[in-house]
């Protein structure tokens, strides 16, 4: 029995009922299916004129509806919800039929996953989706990991319902086999992570040393994003610093609690650049100083600390200040995605993904929460040498860190003597002059490492590895 | 059937032999144990007079040999090796006796690990062992994790072979139960790794800025060791750099590649700690700042990169330079063992493992990596305030930070606009002017949230979540 659906999403809260409703409009016919029968129905009620939908009411009904081979989508929540949707349906499906989660599963569960279900004979995609409820409705970017044949079978669909790129190529590309997709939306995240904290400490200094109000930076991130920061989260800022607080008629920005939530994907991000030995320290930092921000009783035990009160610049100094800070920003933007992007490589290398990172920074320019201007740039860096091993010896890149080094290091300066907090700034900086540094203490760390533990080291003029007898006459030994 | 030895020891590499010989020379019967039996008698027949061996050549003769209840040192490589080694004795013991893991276990292989001996009865105890080689054999700090009645057990013996802090007092306490002892363990290698990276920072910057020879910076450190950071790191240290290489007759430090190495330690503090949500941004660094240093390829992309070249300070500001350098260094060590003291109070929370925290500070001060003066004073300050939620807090620390500051700002200033790389003094001086910030830009990353994921925030005037219709009028609900 072979139904007419395209294809069906089960999971009607709202990123799977605004995904749903993307397909319809798009011309897709879509079957809709939701444990509480009733949200199904409101869907096909509320919707029903926005395209073509079959209503569900059992996983059997679900199932029947769909064309073959078929192609499911899974809006649950990660974990343990999506294990028992899949247990749920893959006895009713056969061989060649798609399954897609679209949740934001860790990458590991995705590779268990599309291993068990392969060996029954049915395509598993872990699909990154990026974009938030609006997104998921009128274009989300799309980032689907899984076999090749399951992409050639979803492709049609997925390009039409992802976002556009302003030179009209969708937001969507095949990331790679298994895990590669939610791994890819998991860096996105942390660069995510990176992207606000760079903001959040932009503003700060434009606020404390700056002197500016919340409404003056709000026009300084508009004038921002018509340069090279344009993007949606600089778009974002000055709309919520423009907002005032109807309650109080004070700023918005002054009357929320300065306590930032998190919600994971960005410690997974550390956590497995860590186990990839890659150094993502403006990721790491962002996730930090959101924990830092929720330790009510740790700042309440700090304060009164001592430290520099900032005195806020006058006159012309105040006025150039904006700029030396967007240089520092997006100095500091170009390294976070420096990091990112080498976590991506150094993933696709560890899992023999293949994953093309111009692509993904392709189809980052549009539907997704970092989409920006930026991004076409990276796709360039990428398209010009596809073995570029790091963002930061792109010429173009070089060229224009080289150009904002001054002010980067001014305002991160600046900010060190007034006590505003800019560990973003200061780590993207700390990155750039390791990486361009011709020796490091490194050899230090090594000689005390082998001092303590035997741990040995290499030398600069000879392979090998060496000891020295510390604790004897000091003489060196090879090592092997 | 019940043997005469107190204690016995199983795998004779390096630290376990040290081990055994340890409890031997304390008077200790000590039955040995080795996979291949030549080690076994080897060890006898080179060390057998320095107190009473039994030597055991099969697991049914080691077990024979032990007193009961048994007490059973498993001295192997953490993971697969020590769970194959349980899984050959555990089948011989009875009901009472004590295992103890002695290698660098995760806590959490030691929380199942122990879950599933106690079923059996068996008490084991996951111990934390630092001091490498040497305090093996001549007294390192011991962290036991486990039931307080195997502690009772171990007690008298770990007492004994323990290193004596300056006060007689030995290094060793119960720690608190199942994976106790090797989660603090994991907490001071991350420390060390901090230690460590500052220290390499202090050097890089009195041989960059300070235009100081290694020879020189030995004798600053030597100095520094006579003071507040009189420390075992502080010490080697000062050997290192005053170490030259024979062949060559360079500084060593100059011939000894400036590639960090690591053995994991370092990461899975930081990955436990982001999963407990403690910023630790110090030992972060510290474990990227290796890991950077170890990507040839990043580094040779990035040659050439623009960037100040440094300029060494010239007479009375050189020699002034490296006290400024020595409050720099000295502030950040105090965030760092902050941050580190906060993950032992988060992960006591996390477990209900009632953890000690002065004891902590007191059984570190002698036989481990990072021994020192200062964990004196840390244990000071728990014992003077044990609900301490933050080292910053307590007032001998602050007054101390208040008195740094100054130089710890200037130097961090002078590196970023020299190009010296100091990751971890800039990350320390961010997290200080994060706590102690009256507000913090984290409002902004809220409204963020709120604007894009419909995250909700709080608000600083009244109870509850709210959420303001930003696609909409921008008006606010509440959002429960």
């Amino acid at each position: 029995m072979s139904g007419t659906a395209r294809i069906g999403v089960t999971g009607l809260a709202v990123m799977g009922r605004n995904l749903a409703r993307n397909f319809a409009r798009n011309g897709f016919t879509v079957a809709v299916h939701n444990r509480t029968a009733s949200r199904t129905d409101a869907l096909v009620e509320e919707f029903g004129d926005e395209g073509t939908f079959v209503a569900a009411h059992t996983p059997e009904e679900f199932v029947a509806a769909l064309e073959r081979p078929r192609r499911l989508v899974i809006m649950v929540k990660a974990g343990r919800p999506t294990d028992a949707v899949i247990g749920e349906f893959a006895p009713l499906l056969e061989e060649g039929d798609v399954i897609i989660d679209g949740g934001n599963a860790h990458f590991e569960d995705t590779r268990r996953r599309e291993r068990e279900l392969r060996e029954l004979g049915i395509h598993f995609v872990g699909a990154g989706i990026s974009g938030g409820e609006e997104g998921a409705l009128n274009g989300p970017s799309i980032m689907p990991g899984g076999s090749a044949e399951s992409y050639a079978s979803l492709e049609p669909l997925l390009e039409k319902i992802a976002a556009q790129a302003k030179d009209g190529t969708p937001c969507t590309a095949h990331i790679g086999p298994d895990g590669a997709g939610h791994f890819v939306k998991m860096v996105h995240n942390g660069i995510e992570y990176a992207d606000m904290q760079l903001i959040a400490e932009a503003y700060d200094l434009l606020r404390s040393v700056g002197g500016y109000s919340p409404t003056q930076i709000a026009d300084v991130f508009r004038t921002w994003n018509t340069g090279r920061l344009d993007s949606y989260l600089i778009e974002i800022t000055a709309e919520v610093l423009a907002h005032t607080d109807a309650a109080t008629g004070a700023p918005f920005v002054d009357i929320v609690q300065d306590r930032a939530e998190q919600k994971g994907t960005g410690r997974w991000t550390v956590q497995i650049a860590l186990d990839l030995g890659v150094p993502v320290s403006g990721i790491a930092e962002a996730v930090f100083a959101r924990s830092l921000s929720g330790h009510a009783d740790l700042r309440e035990a700090a304060r009164g600390l001592p430290g520099p009160a900032p005195e806020p610049l006058k006159g012309a100094e105040a006025a150039a200040f904006a700029d030396r800070v967007e240089q520092a920003l997006y100095a500091s933007k170009v390294v976070s995605y420096t990091q990112g992007f080498h976590q991506i490589r150094a993933g696709s290398e560890a899992y023999d993904w293949g994953i093309d990172p111009g692509a993904v920074a392709a189809i980052w320019r549009a539907g997704c929460i970092i989409r920006a201007a930026f991004l076409d740039r990276i796709r360039a860096a990428y398209d010009t040498r596809p073995d570029l091993v790091s963002l930061l010896s792109d010429e173009e890149f070089g060229r224009e860190i080289g150009a904002a080094q001054d002010d980067w290091r001014s305002v991160v300066a600046e900010a060190v003597r007034q006590g505003v907090p800019t560990p973003g700034f200061a780590a993207a900086l700390a990155y750039y002059d390791g990486l361009r540094a011709e020796r490091l203490p490194a050899a230090l760390t090594q000689g005390q490492r082998d001092f303590f533990g035997a741990h040995t080291y290499r030398r600069t003029d000879r392979e090998g590895s060496f000891h020295t007898l510390w604790g004897g006459d000091r003489s060196e030994v090879g090592a092997g």
